[in-house]
């Protein structure tokens, strides 16, 4: 049984760093319900799963998995509790965990096909935020989620487990240069919305006007100072989500929920 | 300087439990934020304020806070950090905490005065959920959220936290007796919907029907479980956020968020 000095462990346990997922080309999937989809992936075509570590009690829990992994030709391989403790991210570890190629893909290739629903996540720093908001793209029907500038590492342990399986669903990508991917989406046809709570215009109001079933690219900030004044200016609008009581805003995930859900069910209308 | 021992911060840390806020009907807000939102809610005449703890760092930080609770005739006094960690339920404590009356109100006077629409929050476990969905209910202009079953206190110090102040905004009411609950709400006019992601009919076609203009109760059920089948089966109807692309599930807050703005949109419209 590999304990967290196998090498092969050693080098897993670097991926729960951005700049060693980086290095490695790779990441960690954590839990029975992220190694599912990370093989539904991984048999689609999409991207290579290469190992996958469990502690016997996961392996025997998760047999059937275990079983597919190896089938598959993932290289299997029992992990003490405490190498598995090693490699999450997690205040409780699942003993089950998954080496993955990373999923995100260039820029130009995630906008192909005329998209009509984009979410952009502009300077995100929490990755539990980050994974939920595209946890919503995905449920909204969004045919890409765009991490831009610094915003988190999708791959992230936290990031990844938020997201429940939707980071193997939808295109991802990574672009650090905010301007290109502004850029791209206008390109690819779409009507870039800025997120704002403290827009004029409101989501309601735009709603009703038709504007919301036009091919969208939303754009959002972060929790604490939502977008920089670089990309709200390349915006072609900015939309608050409308406050009807006394709050004095929504959280990311929530706002990223209606605004989504508003596009797609316009879009859906028409 | 008072410290942990002192009776009065003593007596305060008691109401970090359940058992110990009933026992006192009091409960503690913690940071500016509530603070400042208690302060304003008891000059409302909504509830009392009785006591103000700062740490030194935190009263002179927040010396407008400071003056304004003690020109309010709210007792201020200092204590130690170490006071300050016992009584805050976050990883890092704010060294700001106020001792208030309970917010909740009786069901029947929650509901007086044709609601059109109130969120009912069953069973639901995790305390900065349910603040999530309180806010989110706010900001979507609810008016009243009801805690029904055994689901979390709203005084729980990570569910005050989460509302961001909102727990101050609306009528908030505690009921064990969740059959009740549902009565009360039809007493009141209410359509009960059950947020309900197997349920056969979805939210966006309900809309274009017209059916969500109606005055509405939201039921709301676990995380883990959704609504319990004594609940769904009293509700008038269920509905689902439709999942337009391959994610499972929405989590619950972003679920709320979709439910009770796609209600307000078409309760302002009318």
């Amino acid at each position: 049984m590999f304990t967290e000095r196998t090498p092969r462990v050693a080098a897993a346990r670097r991926l729960t760093t951005r700049s060693g997922r980086d290095r490695a080309d790779r990441f960690l999937a954590e839990g029975a319900q992220a190694v599912r989809e990370a093989l539904d992936w991984s048999e689609r075509g999409a991207g290579p799963v290469f190992e996958l570590f469990a502690t016997p009690i996961a392996a025997e829990r998760h047999a059937e998995l275990w079983q597919r992994a190896a089938a598959a030709g993932v290289t299997t391989s029992l992990i003490t509790e405490k190498a598995a403790a090693g490699l999450s991210e997690t205040v409780t570890p699942q003993g089950l965990v998954a080496v993955c190629g990373l999923v995100d893909i260039p820029l130009s290739a995630a906008l192909t096909g005329r998209p009509t629903l984009v979410a952009v996540l502009s300077e995100i720093a929490d990755p539990g935020n980050a994974g939920t908001v595209l946890r919503v793209a995905d449920a909204a029907g969004a045919d890409a989620v765009i991490f831009a500038g610094s915003t988190v590492d999708p791959h992230n342990g936290k990031c990844v487990r938020a997201t429940t399986g939707s980071l193997f669903h939808l295109p991802v990508t990574r672009e650090r240069d905010v301007d290109a991917v502004l850029a791209a989406c206008r390109a690819a046809g779409l009507r870039l919305v800025a997120a704002d709570g403290y827009a004029d215009q409101n989501l309601d109001a735009a709603d009703r006007a038709g504007d919301l079933a036009q091919p969208t690219a939303w754009l959002f900030g972060s929790e604490a100072h939502g977008l920089s004044e670089q990309v709200r200016a390349q915006a072609d609008t900015g939309l608050a989500v409308p406050l009807y009581g006394r709050a004095e805003s929504l959280n990311l995930a929530t706002a990223a929920a209606v605004c989504l859900y508003a596009s797609a069910r316009a879009q859906q209308a028409r």
